[in-house]
Order: C-alpha cells, then sequence, then structure tokens
C-alpha cells in the first residue's frame, strides 16, 4: 500500500500526468507551526528546470495545503497537500505502453496492472511522486529542527567520481554529452537525536528507514554506519567504544551508524543510498514488442535529467526526516 | 511494533531469557499443508553449536506449534509456533546492564526501557530472535516451494575474503583465536517468481524485503541487484536490455536484481546483506560505568559465535520468503 | 487515525470550512470501470438543500477526480477525489470556540487539540465529512453491483415514528417549527453477498462494518440482524434453521443478520443504526463560558439540518459497501 | 486479520481444542507492574464451571506469560500469555462438521476454511477465545486503574427480565431446564477517563470499542450513551447541556455516554452490548445435511451454557479496557 508509518500516517497519490499529485500527512500535533516559505524553499531543491543538468520539465510544484492547517497552525487533523500537473504532455509516452524501456517500470506496471496502468509520464512510478514525498519530509523537517534535529544529506559520489562538486558535476555533463547518464551515492546524517527512539526488529530505525527510502524510484541500495564496509571489519574495530565527555555518553567511532539494537543511541545516525543511474536516456537500446513478440531497438526522445543525484538528496533527506518523526512520536507514549 | 506484514500479518515474541520466544504467522490459506520435518530441518540450518566457529549455547529450538494447524493442514487461523529456552543462564548477564558491551543493544535498552528491560541474554534484541523468524520464514519458503519459488542464499564473503567455503572458515578461525570476531555478506537469490509482485513507492518489494531483514540483528546494508555498484555505472551499462526468449521476456543483464518500479519482472529476484562482526568479542574493550559515571574497560565472558555469518544465512531465507509471499497474497487480491 | 481497511485504504481528509476536503481509496483493482453519473446521482441523495428539511448550505458536492481513474477506467493506484467547499462563512461559528454547543465536539476537540483546532463549521467534526465518505463509498457500490451484490439503506422511524414517509416527515416539520430536531433509525440491507466473507474475532464483518459505521457523526448505535431484541429471545426462537432451497442452503428466519461467527452465510447482511437528533438547534440551551468559567445560555443561529436521517441513509449504506467491499477482497486472498 | 489496536497491538490465537490459546499484547510501557493475583481473580469471573448455570467444561484458564514481563513488571517488549487446552474432547464434535449447528460458526466456517477449519470444539470461533481477551483487558484494567481510570461492567437484562439478580438468574434456570438458552443485555461503564481522548471519524472511541467488543461472539448489538432511544428524541431533550461543577466542566445528563465527536468528555463512558442466546441448545433443531443435500434435524450434546451473560461481563469489561487504553496511549503523542 502506498502508506507509511505507525504514528505519523504518510499517503501519497496521483501520476505523472493525472490532474494532480499530492500526499496526505496524519498525526501533527495540533499548534505546531508551519512556515510556508521554508516549505518552498525545501521543495525548490527538488525543482526540475534548475539547472542544464536536470530535466526541462519546469513547474512550480508549489504544494497546495488544502486543509489541516489553519492559519499556519497545524489544527491537528490530516493536513493534506495537493500539486497540480500542469506542463504535461500526454502524448510523450504512448510508445513505451507497447515498448517497455529498459530499467523503467514500463513493463512491470504493464503485468501488474493487466494493461490499465497510467503510462503516461511513468504513472505513478515516476520520480515526480517525489515532490509529495518532499512535501511531507519538508514538514517533517522543520518540526524535528524545533526539537533541535538536523537532518543533512549530501552527494558522495557521481558514476564512481568522488571528489569535488566541479568533478561531480563534469562527470555528468559528460555522460548527458554521450546521450547517457549516471547514479551516485548520497550520505544522510540526522543529528541532534536523543538516545532511544526506534525498537527492536521490525522496528528498528534502520527498518523504517529503509522502507520509506526505498519508496524514492532509483534507490537501490542502503547502509548505516559503515555498513557494507562492517562486513569486511572485525569485531574489534567495528565496535564503537563508549566514553563519557562530560556528562554525555559518546562513542569514539561512528561505525554503527549511531544505532544499536535499531535504537538511537545520540551519536548522529548516518546512511547512504545508492542511486542507480536514469534508465531513461537518449542512446538506443534494447527492448522488446509486447505487440508482435519480436525484440526491437528503442530510442528516447523527451525531458530526461541526465543524473536525478541532485534532485535526490531533499527526498531523502524527505524519506529520512519522515521516519525519525514518526519514531520521535512514537517515543512519545513509552514516556 | 514487532509486527510485519501486510496480508500475512507476523508477530515474533520473547527474551533471550524468557520461559519461551515465539512467533504467530497470521494469513496462511486454510488447506495448505505443512511438512514438519522439512521445517525441523530448515531449523536446524540456524542452530547453535553445529561447529567450532559458533556458540556453545546448544537448544533444539524445536518449534512447537501450538495452534493453526490440524493434522498437519492450516485450517487458516493464526498458527502459533513456541520455543520454551531451555539452556538459560541468567547469572552471566547481570554486568552488562551497568557496563554496557560496545556494539550491542545493552546502552540504548537501557535508554528506551528506563532500565526495565530484561538485560539478560540481550533480551529481545539477542540473536536467538531470529529463531522464530526461522519459524515464520520456513513455513513461507515451503508455501512458496509449491507455487515454484525457490529462495536460496549464500555467504558472499567472511571479513573481506572472497572465495572458497575453506578459506572462510579459515578467516573465521583466525579473528576466533585472535579473540575477535569477524563479519561477511551474504547474497539471496528468489527464482520462479512471476513478474507483477510488489508495487510503487512504499509498496515496492525493496521496501518489503528490507524493513523485515533489517529486523534481523547485525544486518547494516542491504542492495538489490548491482545496489551500490551500479551508483558508479553509467545508464547504458546498468540498464537490461528486454528480450524474448521463447514466448518469454527475460533481461539479458540483471542488475536491477529482478525488480523495476518495485515490481518483480520474472527474474531472479537478488539482493545483499552486510552482516557486521559479531559485537561480543573475548578482547577488553572501552566502555562506560552507568552508575559511576566512568571511563572502564571491560572483558566479556560466555559463549560468542565468532561469526554469525554461517547461521545468519537462513534467517536471510527466511526474511526474504516472509516479504515475498506476503507480497504473493497480496497480487491475489488484484486479478 | 482517520485511515479505514486491511485490502481497501480508506483515508479521509479535511475540515468544514478548509479549501477543500476528500479521501483517497486505494486498492481498487486495475481494470475497473467508474461510471461518474452514477457516482453524481449518489452523492446527490446526501446533497444538503433539497429539501425544506435539510439545511440550506448549498454546494454542488461534485467530487473531482484527481488521479487513480484514466478514461473513467480506475489504473491500480490510489484514488483521491476532492470536493471544493465553496459555501463557507468563516465567521459564523467564532462563538462556540468558547461556549461549545451541547451535543457537539466543540467541547472535546478545544481539549484534545488545545485551542488550535478548526472550530470553523465543526473543522472535521462536521456531517460534511461523510460527502468524501460517500464518493467512497458510491465507488465501491458500482464495484459490488458488478458482482451481484446490492446495498440498500432506508429509515425505519424519525423521532419513534414508525410509518409511512409522510407521517415521519410530519415529525421533522413537527420538531423544525418548535426550534427543534429529531432523530432517527436507519436499516441496511446487502443482499447477493456469497458465503464465507469476513472472520473470526475483530475480523468479524460485524467489527468491520460498526468501526466505519461509528465514524459517520451521530451514529450512537447499532445492531446486526435481530440484535438488541436477541437478547430477549430464547435459543430456540434466536436461532436461525437451516435448509436447502434448491441447492442453496438458506435460513428460514434471519434473525443474525446473515452473519455467523463474523462471517456471511449468504443470507442478506442486515443491520441498523441509531442516529441521535442534530444538536445545532435553535432552542436556547445551557453551556459554559470556557473563558470565564461561567454558566452560559446559548442560542444557535444559522443553518441547520432539523432531522439529518435523510441525508445519512446514502451515507449508511457508502460505509457498508465500503466494509463489504473491503472484505471481500480479503476473500481473495484465502481462494 | 485476528490483530486490534493503534498503540496497542493485540493478537488472539488459539482454537478451542488446539494445544493452547493465547495472546500478544505489545505496546506496554516498560516499567508498569503487574499484579499476577489480581490478573487470575479477573480471570476466575469468566471461567466456566462456576455455577449451575454455566458449562461444565472445566479448566483453570490461568495464563502462563512466557515473555514481557521480569519479576512482574512488564519490560518493554510483547507479552504473550498462553493457556493450555487440557479439558478437550475432539471427539464431541465430529458431527456438526456435517450438520451445522443453527446459530454457530459450524456452516460459515466451513466455507470460508473450505473444510480445513478446525471444527472440533468451534475452533477459533468458541466463546473459549475471550480468555486471552480477558487476559489482555485484566492487563489493561490494571494499568487504568493506577491511571484512575475504572471500568465496570454489569448485567441490564436476561431474556428481557429487568430486575434482581434472584430473577435473572431464574430465567436462565428456566430456558435451562426447558432444553433452550437466553441472551442479555450488558452496561459498561468506563469512569474517570479525562476528556480529550478518541478522535474524529474512524478514529472515535465509539469505532474503536464496537469493533473489539464485536470480537466478542454472540454480541449483536452495541450502542452508546442513550443509544437507540436518542434515536426516538428531539434535541432537545438529547442534548446533554454543560455546566461548570466547582472548576470542572460537567453534563447534567449523559445521553452521550460521555463521547462527543467521538473524544471522551470527562463524563463516564457507557455502552450496552446485546448478547444473543447461547445457539448450542439441547432441543432438536433443523438444519441441513452438506454431504447428503439433505434437510435433517439435529439434536446436541455436551456442554453448554445455558447462558452466556454472566460469563461475558468480565469479557465487556476486558474489550473495553483494551480500547480505552489503547486510546489513551495514542492520546499521548499529542501531547
Amino acid at each position: 500500500m502506498s502508506i507509511y508509518g505507525e504514528n505519523l500516517k504518510l499517503s501519497i497519490f496521483g501520476q505523472s500526468h493525472s490532474e494532480a499529485i499530492g500526499m496526505t500527512l496524519e498525526g501533527i500535533p495540533a499548534g505546531e507551526s508551519l512556515d510556508y516559505e521554508k516549505l518552498n524553499a525545501f521543495m525548490a531543491r527538488r525543482m526540475p528546470g534548475q539547472s542544464e543538468y536536470t530535466t526541462s520539465r519546469r513547474e512550480a510544484d508549489t504544494p497546495e495545503l488544502i486543509c489541516g492547517v489553519v492559519d499556519g497552525v497545524f489544527c491537528g487533523t490530516p493536513v493534506t497537500a495537493i500539486i497540480k500537473n500542469t506542463d504535461v504532455k500526454r502524448s510523450d509516452y504512448t510508445e513505451y505502453k507497447n515498448i517497455p524501456r529498459p530499467g523503467t517500470a514500463d513493463y512491470t506496471a504493464e503485468v501488474k496492472f493487466g494493461g490499465h496502468q497510467d503510462y503516461s509520464g511513468g504513472g505513478n512510478f515516476s520520480g515526480r511522486m517525489t515532490a509529495p514525498l518532499c512535501v511531507a519530509g519538508g514538514i517533517c523537517i522543520q518540526l524535528l529542527e524545533k526539537l533541535g534535529v538536523v537532518v543533512k544529506a549530501g552527494i558522495v559520489s557521481i558514476g564512481g567520481v568522488r571528489g569535488t562538486d566541479a568533478e561531480m558535476m563534469a562527470e555528468i555533463a559528460k555522460r548527458r554529452d554521450e546521450g547517457d547518464s549516471v547514479g551516485g551515492v548520497i550520505e544522510c546524517t540526522v543529528s541532534g537525536l536523543p538516545a532511544g527512539i526506534g525498537g527492536a526488529l521490525f522496528d528498528g530505525m534502520e527498518s523504517r528507514i529503509s522502507s520509506i527510502v526505498f519508496g524514492i524510484p532509483a534507490v537501490k541500495g542502503i547502509e548505516f554506519g559503515a555498513g557494507f564496509a562492517s562486513a569486511n571489519m572485525c569485531g574489534s574495530m567495528n565496535n564503537d567504544a563508549f566514553y563519557f565527555d562530560g556528562g554525555e555518553i559518546k562513542t569514539k567511532t561512528n561505525n554503527c551508524g549511531g544505532l544499536l539494537g535499531g535504537i538511537t543511541n545520540g551519536m548522529p545516525l548516518i546512511f547512504r543510498a545508492a542511486i542507480k543511474p536514469t534508465p531513461s536516456i537518449a542512446k538506443r537500446q534494447e527492448s522488446v514488442d509486447l505487440r508482435s513478440g519480436e525484440n526491437v531497438t528503442l530510442e528516447i526522445n523527451g525531458r530526461h535529467d541526465p543524473c536525478i543525484v541532485p534532485r535526490a538528496v531533499p527526498c531523502i533527506e524527505a524519506a529520512a526526516a519522515i521516519a525519525v518523526y514518526d519514531a520521535y512520536l512514537g517515543r512519545k507514549k513509552e514516556l
């Protein structure tokens, strides 16, 4: 189901080319205030059309909050925001219903929905569905900030290039000029979290965060703290030694990514997500024609990001903030 | 909450040193049969005390199915299995309530439960909680097999050593002799799955699988298909070309791990999980004394696996099988 | 939470005087078609302003389906409908924040939301929130009809008057002229249901139906089959004798309301709901002033139905249809 | 699904004649203590075999708490209790698989489970399944008492006889001697609840309470406050006038049963449940033979309560306590 959360309930709806997309977020305590400008500024970070490296589809993506907020204050009922799909070209995509684009959901949507999917623009598999995720996340980021919790993500590497922004942007430009695309790795840090949030087993922060982060199309891997590197370590290296820093308990290293037994330990919560390269590329590709049953080649036209990693950064922050704020609310029941 | 699933509902309960641990699994269609011997054989794969590389704690871990099955046939009501904790030494662990073991949940459980946690044996953060997971998984594996779906996991590397079993076991032995421990990577393949299972956004198979796999203590990362490697690729390399093989649609590569848009595409579903080294090691470690507020050193005695990766293999299979069978049941509603 | 359902997920959002109200319904199988005219005709049945017996607030209440439907066919993703609140007079209600109207949620909302509630128009406690319920229900009614299942409700009594429509309407007119209001009882029948839908314990149809029917403001009681009357019977009278009618199993009476053990038995599912009189009446009433801490009297002006029972009839049908279709989808998993 | 609750999660499992029945309750804050004797005393109230008016099946029904409690204190992890089924006579019930007993789930279970149900003793449709409900409820009652909340139910009428205990017991004796059974009405009051607990729409206390109360086999109706009587009233009679009593806000009447807009208003929460007569009676009844397709008559032997109303009283208290404590925990998130 397209619903996430235990104490917060997030429902995301819409398709790339439906009249509107949006989200409903329930569970925000009444009386919290919303800074619209801050929210719009956050939304702007994932907006397309910002640079030469992103799709030229241009939409303001300003969320319209149709309920749940009165005079800038959450009133305790579900918050619903909608974003109109204004720059829609339905005809762009008719071909891909029959000749699925490799790396996309064209084929699997055809099977799952028996041919009735909204194939236009990728339907609700589109990266556009991260806009309502960012609305919810932008709200949670504000609520967390008031609690002293800061969620911040950044790019670690693009196409294997770890380096300065200029080098990573050059990698994107190079692949774009080749009619290709490129992926990357994003790291997210949640700092200021108190110890004690999360739980054992499926209730752990890793389960909660991963299940929403993988809701972002293109994410193919996630690791917490040292992650896959910890699998290569011995315990004496990987274990994070506790010590008192003033009256506070800290760890000398943070290989666990701030999580022990699925619960925050007071150190920064850190995870990395692997973003695959945009599947829609200009280069000719091999596919199948579902009508004729023949192998064919396919050339994709249209507006596509050569690299969605920069735009995925706020999406990762949004996902993390929603998971963390949901768990934070759950913590209140225990105290 | 310690409940997983949408169409199947799995609830896991117990602590390492409570009278018993167990699980309730609801949603298995009435009339399916259960092969007890097969289930016990599956349970045996995660059993401790099997080799020199695992803890010497010895328990039969034979699940007692107290309801939901009549004469070997599921009767349509919740199935509950309990496993008695027979080889319990409560006194082993009293020290760690005050001096938390690095890398374990000792400290975070203390904070979360306000000192009321069952600290003995790691409480419900113990790896022992994977026994009921394996009961549920062992059942789902049987049900999937009847549908032609096979779940199979294996060790990719131990402590960075990718190689033959002998080499990997030598790495474990070496670390054990040093009083240390070591982690590893496990790969799991689910083959025989039809296309069309899963969904967009949080409903995707990656979300569903990751949230249960991270429920296994010690998992610190997960990646699907090429995973983190895909972040370093360009789209033309990473995209899996479709082709007709006889009448069937296949892909020439499987970088997507059998999943497009969160939905199975008919190719094998493949993921890898990073397992951290066992935190409980013989080597002296630095920690804190929660009573005195002083930094101390700690030596851990008792029975601990120098490497839990071999025993985690069936746990990963179990988690995958539960997630996949849950999604398979959900698919029935759509048709 | 404002989310209902297990296989269908219904989320209702909005406040009486927010920009819009609406609903998201997830789980409708792709490929089902939607008859918009039929849906609008259904919505018209609960519309205000239809007769002298209902509020004079006039809104078209035409739901705008912003996603989930393509060319009249459900595409398998969540369906969201919004209804604009056009005829809003925010100033009408400011007084009641401080002097709560007896029988309404004014006081309890003030406590729950700490004064931050959207008090205008009753916020999301307003009877207006049944409009999105009717959108979801109107859709489910259509889907059930294709399966041969018919949901039909009618008025049993108004203010204790059981009789012809004319007599019941006269009772409403009488109370309205007194500046008062009146309640009533509605009976709903779901016919054409196959046996085998529902489940034991909390999974029973009574649990599923009651939890959504009580979501309709003003419902204060529900009974299935003979209901409260069965409490006065002896078993030999109350038990419904089975017999074969042609090849079909039927019961001679239907005191159980078509439900045995929470599961449909193939006979019509029947329940009745008690609707309390509209709390907002013209007569002067006693209340309290939350600011001064003094007892006061209160006169309510504005547009109010002297009896909402006629308009509640489609709401009851809607609630029943949603519960039944949700359970019907669940049944598909078992087969 | 057999899972109830939002902040508490209650899972009930077992069949009348399985090895054991039981429940898992998750969400109790760590550090709360459990009074075993009080729990056992509560369980004793629903125990069979206490008087001449109840079944002669005799089982101690002492719950064994296998996890979640350490030295009488909840440790924060799921609590599982099992009750062994010791006095089981599997052979008693074989006949009813083919000739369903009127008024029971025999026939609907046969359809739902395709003949694979555990028909013995009524499977998990048995009234015996209320024993684990009472374990959960008995725990919640204790936790509520510490908060000053008291849950108390009593019999209003038996077979239409409203009067002294002696008169009601005489009605039971009379029906028993006729080889018949009789139903009744139970009223439950939850006092000491603060205002502000519950929510709008499906989140209302009526929805939450009704969905668990209907989980008790034999309940066929529920009404809150004046309930069905309020449907016969006019608003000026039904509305409960607010007034200040000292500094506290109270209502002069309590027709709303302590609930306005689904939220507690600080007055006692009151509801009544209709309990149908026990369907298993000694009198010969009409039924069908599922094998031969013929109408037959049926005589039921065995141990059956002529009236389960007395034993249902603690079950109603249990259900109410679970719903209320769940909502109370949810309230903590809002503050």
